[in-house]
């Protein structure tokens, strides 16, 4: 289930550069105006639904704070619950913890060690965008850990250059809405 | 549109208490154990589309970063757009920005200034839980400031000892699903 040209454009006319944030020289990719664009909303809501109806998925595991826009929704389509993975310290009960490397230092994401009340789930992990894949990585690490059964990294945007897509792909497959 | 016994009680019941957290003698509501149990959340968005299908919404506004799982579902299921609220620095283009005190010191919200691409629009404000209100009184000021017709806000969970509703009645009127 590949986007077609009409809607793929839609989508990604839809997304705004914001240069010099959060810092000079780089160019933030702003999914805020799709998501304010309830014709690029939904097409892209449409999209995820048909690709990923046929996957007999549990549960959808957004991460924290943009996955949780696109993981939601599309948990709700589907009628399968909704997971978060977290920056640490923002779960309330016990989690297990995966730490990943920044360009100075690290950083580290949770996930509740009760996330999946099903056994052996079939879940998707999503987030809006793809860089170097740290985070994805990590995310990815934590549903395996609890035990579940990640068929898929699903992304609206890669950023190819970044190369992340090949490190999310030594833990599972991925899928990208949109290369740039 | 009020909720009817048995679903209150489905929704109310997959909701975890977690006693200690963020600290001592707090309990936490958990509602990642509403999310990832189908049914519970099935029903409260079932519930939050049928109060808000007549109110002629043109957005949903969430609150970072819980509020954006219940307001992305429903921006999707009613085929209107989604705004996120966000705490300062997170958002890449021009904002304006609201202050609220905590108990000790003060945080702020942003909002996009171009965050309706319609003019005057008739909008929701939505997030998982209201406590004291400060954060969904300087959300709500926010959305009015940029012009827009703050309809309701609406919560999940509102914890009725801290009287937060007062506070944000003075801005618009508000609902919760579920009053602990």
């Amino acid at each position: 289930m590949i986007l077609n040209e009409a809607d793929k454009n839609l989508i990604q006319n839809s997304i705004r550069d914001v240069h010099d944030f959060p810092k000079e020289g780089i160019v933030f990719k702003d999914i805020t105006t799709l998501l304010n664009n309830k014709e690029a909303f939904k097409t892209l809501m449409n999209h995820l639904e048909e690709r990923y109806k046929s996957y007999n998925l549990d549960y959808i595991c957004g991460i924290d704070s943009r996955g949780f826009i696109f993981g939601a929704a599309l948990a709700d389509r589907l009628g399968i619950g909704f997971v978060p993975v977290r920056k640490k310290g923002k779960l309330p009960s016990t989690t297990v913890c995966e730490k990943y490397e920044l360009e100075y230092g690290y950083d580290e994401v949770e996930i509740h060690l009760d996330a999946f009340p099903k056994k052996k789930p079939n879940v998707l992990l999503i987030d809006d965008l793809i860089a170097t894949g740290g985070t994805a990585t990590a995310a990815s690490k934590l549903i395996k850990k609890i035990d579940a059964n990640l068929l898929e990294a699903c992304f609206i945007l890669n950023l190819t250059f970044l190369n992340g897509v090949k490190k999310v792909e030594e833990h599972t497959k991925v899928y990208a809405v949109l290369d740039i």
